[in-house]
């Protein structure tokens, strides 16, 4: 969404956190080959306040009809852009054990505009071996490839020993974002962006939901 | 902790979520051979309010005392407890695919309590192969398999079209909490919990805030 200076309106984050629900919605009421889409339908379908939905979705910047709704592929197009899913954004991945192998092998990124193009470790047995059509190379070449390719995106996969050290050298070769899978809590400038996909929270949360 | 009637009591979600970071911040401190723990120095650590923490470690049960502070192995002892961590709980995964894969070999959820005992797939190439030393069952096999070894927590790495019918597999064989990797959102029982582990929102917040 862009305001009369054409600067992009920052949308605040439980949007952005709901959005890509929205979009799952919304593309599956394309696919039944609907051409235009209810807000009341699409909160109740996501469980949500009507209300908070008409406003999320005016964010986005499309402009629903009264009883008309919205334009179906218009709205799902400018959420995707709300995203930043509408190009890619180039990743490299540091950490090519167990969990780095599943991320390097999960096609579902790419819907989502995400692109690993690179993956990085230290263990000399990894190093040079191909997984999923991509070549792991040593922590030693990070700064140049990521310089050189202007990469946006740097993935943590590595145990939490290691995590600020691999923070460190992507900040240092020059990414906006880090997507950090270890559970160790990263210093890194104000301008790179952290978003931490914490296994042991999430599970924390089931086991002792199911303990009580 | 438990009230005068030795009943449970409930700990909010938030301060749950916040017990993994607390106890791996006790843990280092063990391992640097501190004996005490204050409250104060661990909300510097982790960055939260010195009062928020000192509420937060009251809930799991162990008395701090000024000055002195609180009993590190103790208070270590006491979160694990709360979290549920402190006895192995019994999972099933279901879905085989790369996510599958690489969760199978993740030997970091046994710190956590969790142990998963078996893993289900409906595909016909992978039924019977040998993951990380885990047989690939077929789904047929689960509902025998969760009654008869109780097992009490579904892990769910499937494709987002199987995510319900999975879910209603597990529900049926008696599991009363479900740890989702797809994205769907599932309907269940208000008896069984879910927890969403949801790396396309994960990654929305991510590249919205490097698009901006």
């Amino acid at each position: 969404m862009k305001d009369s200076n054409n600067n992009r309106i920052s949308i605040p984050l439980p949007t952005i956190r709901r959005y890509p629900d929205y979009l799952r919605a919304i593309r599956a009421m394309i696919d039944r080959g609907e051409k235009r889409v209810s807000s009341v339908i699409l909160s109740e379908e996501l469980g949500l306040d009507p209300v908070l939905t008409r406003k999320d979705l005016a964010m986005a910047g499309v402009a629903g009809r009264p009883r008309l709704g919205y334009p179906a592929v218009e709205l799902a197009e400018a959420i995707d852009r709300a995203l930043g899913w509408d190009s890619m954004t180039d990743a490299v991945l540091i950490g090519a054990g167990s969990l780095g192998h599943a991320l390097l092998g999960y096609k579902g990124f790419l819907g989502h505009g995400l692109r690993i193009v690179a993956a990085f470790d230290n263990s000399p047995n990894l190093i040079g071996t191909l997984v999923h059509g991509i070549e792991i190379q040593s922590l030693d070449a990070i700064p140049e490839f990521v310089c050189k390719l202007n990469v946006k995106i740097g993935i943590l996969t590595v145990p939490d020993t290691a995590a600020q050290s691999c923070a460190d050298i992507l900040v240092s070769a020059g990414v906006k974002g880090i997507w950090n899978f270890a559970t160790a809590r990263l210093e890194v400038p104000k301008t790179v962006k952290v978003v931490n996909v914490d296994l042991a929270q999430s599970l924390a949360v089931l086991s002792h939901q199911i303990v009580r």
